[in-house]
């Protein structure tokens, strides 16, 4: 059966996080239906084990299949980095993550051959940047840096303190005496803090936002698999949705200051049960 | 059927932070055996729901039970807030928590009935430290703040670090300028910053650490229980245990700054399925 063109995106995180990935599928793909479920009990991702990761998105992709989604986009770099290959191999349905079109933008963009990687634990420990990077050029050196600090600081709204800088200035002390002339900002909230990670950096790194590139990849994904919605969508049906798995109030707030429009009915869903 | 005096203490936690509890309780009742839980999969609980914290818990005390433990002490300021008002209708076992002691002890303490408590987001918006010292003293004023950077901060080892002072002297601006003598360290991982919030609050100020508040009232639970293990035990069975959700090296590397001895054995549990 083919699938249904005016089917919605599915698009998972561990949390809030990945409400930045949401922001550029509705900036980049404005036809596409999105179905967005953040695991808010169990936030964060980052300093958990693989295992548990891919338990938890097994959970989360099984729920998505029973809302009819057409393709699947794993929002959070920590669950893309550890649970992503497990996962594709397990589905029917297309699905992509956030590390890989990160990794490509920064494979293109890099002059001087030194890429900074910032990240969670997880992600950095999973060297998935890392070996995706050198991969594609092996003339590159990547050097990773967790700020585990990045996100409670991101969630407490303090996105341009200068207490946020001056932890954003020492995390990045290291990568940064490494001559490194881009950086990737590999965790969903690290966007969030893109104008003071520019001033920290300087105008001489270019800063690569995998939130970004993965809505380029999902349009590729789409046209190459025709499943783009055409747009003429007049069924009535709600065109964003979003659910969690705590604590929506708080979900509804944060998602207020990233996204272009408020949100007010997220739904709660008990993930366990998938 | 009485219960085993030489049956364990069952103490959990929603991650590591408890171990302050645990070292309490190995310090002042050294005749004691512990069973911990600590419940790193889906740490940490300050910022989530009521309902979710109640079913988290209550996974983990069932997985207690299982450890034939005779009494269950909650070492988490949040879980003790909103879970075990729940929980202990739902038992046999005897079970406290963590606030009742420490808002007990503050009682004690304030002079001028000014208290200041600083907690995760959960702990200050259930209002139960508030509500549980008015209630033993109508006169006392209570002033909370939730300090949501301080977990992460300490479990980024930054406990004596200019940036985390920096930190503290913001969040606890307001509440010092109610003129407070006495403040509730009400989040396990707090005690773990006493020296620096020492030196913020000033000598005038009297901290209470729940945690050794509780160690003192387990005591006179087990003696009013006759529940007190004789310390004659001979059978050769491990004093200590500990259990995790989650990444269990991360849990050993971090009991070894918290704990007087290292452990090398902790077991992971799946506990959703409790």
């Amino acid at each position: 059966m083919k699938a249904d063109r005016q089917a919605p995106i599915g698009v998972f995180d561990s949390g809030v996080g990945g409400l930045t990935v949401v922001r550029e599928i509705m900036r980049n793909l404005p036809d596409e239906r999105i179905v967005y479920f953040g695991d808010t009990a169990r936030v964060p991702y980052g300093s958990k084990s693989k295992n548990t990761v891919i338990r938890y998105s097994r959970q989360i992709v099984h729920f998505l299949e029973t809302q009819q989604v057409k393709a699947i986009v794993i929002a959070c770099n920590t669950a893309s980095a550890l649970a992503l290959d497990t996962i594709e191999k397990e589905i029917d349905l297309p699905i992509i993550g956030v590390v890989k079109p990160g990794a490509q933008m920064a494979v293109e963009t890099t002059q001087n051959k030194r890429v900074g990687v910032i990240a969670t634990e997880s992600t950095i420990q999973s060297g998935l940047y890392q070996q995706l990077i050198t991969e594609a050029d092996p003339a590159i050196t990547v050097y990773g840096k967790p700020c585990p600090l990045f996100v409670p600081l991101v969630e407490e709204g303090w996105t341009k303190d200068p207490i946020t800088e001056e932890v954003a200035r020492r995390y990045l002390a290291e990568i940064l005496d490494k001559d490194i002339d881009t950086l990737i900002m590999g965790c969903t909230h690290y966007p969030l803090l893109r104008s003071l990670l520019r001033k920290v950096v300087g105008e001489k790194v270019t800063l690569v936002n995998p939130a970004y590139e993965t809505s380029q990849a999902l349009r590729r994904l789409l046209r190459e698999l025709d499943l783009e919605n055409p747009g003429n969508d007049e069924l009535g049906r709600q065109k964003y949705q979003f659910f969690a798995s705590d604590g929506v109030e708080r979900f509804n707030a944060f998602a207020h200051s990233v996204l272009p429009e408020q949100i007010s009915d997220t739904k709660q869903v008990q993930i366990e049960n998938y």
